[in-house]
């Protein structure tokens, strides 16, 4: 089991319980390693497990956006929704967002707080850019894409809560309308 | 202390803590009651205590929507980011949603997740309602109610992340202007 495995099965415990009913011991036993040397790859425990795994689950959702932003926002917000749509039916409704589950919980793992804020604010980022790109003025660009990062990170939890898909189909109608509208007003 | 401030401090730890760490032992201590006479209140434990709490603080959204969305579905909207705000920067970025709290972390309370997606659907349908009685065709109506809820959600815990209510501040601006124009598109 490599060292990123750790850090994915950490990320898939922390999206499906929470931090806090996340431990050293169980992400170990869950990666089937010997908790010595689990703790040898993290020597900063559960804390520095956790900001990793956020930081992965970070990497995984920028990397796709990267690339399908290329083809316009609306396309880029299409595949954000996407990969929700996939963690959150693809696990039954059973796992959510690693990001969220961090920050969600009072902040007794500071580390992972601060990893959790940098990944909202590198997603929104990214989108406002190409919203930019695309001749959306940067204070707006800024709010809209914060917007989207927001309704998609609720919308799962509603969909966890509801047991259905349709709130993130809902708001990934509206948003990819609304993106699609302001966009064609400035062109 | 009454049945009904038990209940409230229980939502207030899950709001901050998330209901993983929350035990019905702290919420006894912190409500300065003895054990026993929790569990006499409360004999179905911590689902029980859970479930109530999601129920109180769902109560208390629906009871300001209903008086404000009398003004129209903007200004619904309005008072809805204005409770949400209150929370988090009236708690320095400690607390966020409890009915949240409550539909992130695996199912081991089935009556509280219910609960929780009880709360989501009523101020969904008390908003679409609002919307519907504006002109808004009945699915669009529902589709922007669920982006609404969702969206302030989402921006509650990007709020607690970056310790920052530019989040709920950024999406209250685009979603008041969005249903503002789709309200005025129709009259």
């Amino acid at each position: 089991m490599s060292r990123e495995q750790i850090v994915a099965g950490a990320a898939d415990m922390i999206r499906r319980r929470g931090l806090n009913a996340t431990s050293i011991r169980e992400v170990a036993k869950h990666a089937g390693t010997p908790l010595g040397s689990t703790y040898h790859y993290f020597p900063g425990g559960k804390n520095q497990l956790a900001t990793e795994a956020v930081r992965l689950s970070a990497e995984i959702v920028t990397r796709v956006l990267d690339k399908k932003l290329r083809q316009g926002p609306a396309e880029g917000v299409r595949a954000f929704f996407g990969l929700w749509r996939e963690v959150v039916a693809g696990t039954d409704f059973q796992a959510g967002c690693p990001v969220v589950a961090v920050a969600v919980e009072e902040a007794a793992h500071p580390e992972a707080l601060a990893a959790s804020a940098e990944a909202f604010r590198a997603w929104s980022r990214q989108l406002a850019e190409s919203l930019e790109q695309h001749g959306v003025e940067a204070r707006r660009a800024a709010q809209l894409a914060t917007l989207v990062v927001g309704a998609a990170e609720g919308a799962v939890v509603m969909c966890r809560a509801q047991r259905s898909i349709q709130p993130l189909d809902d708001v990934a109608a509206e948003l990819t309308a609304l993106l699609e509208s302001v966009i064609s007003a400035r062109t």
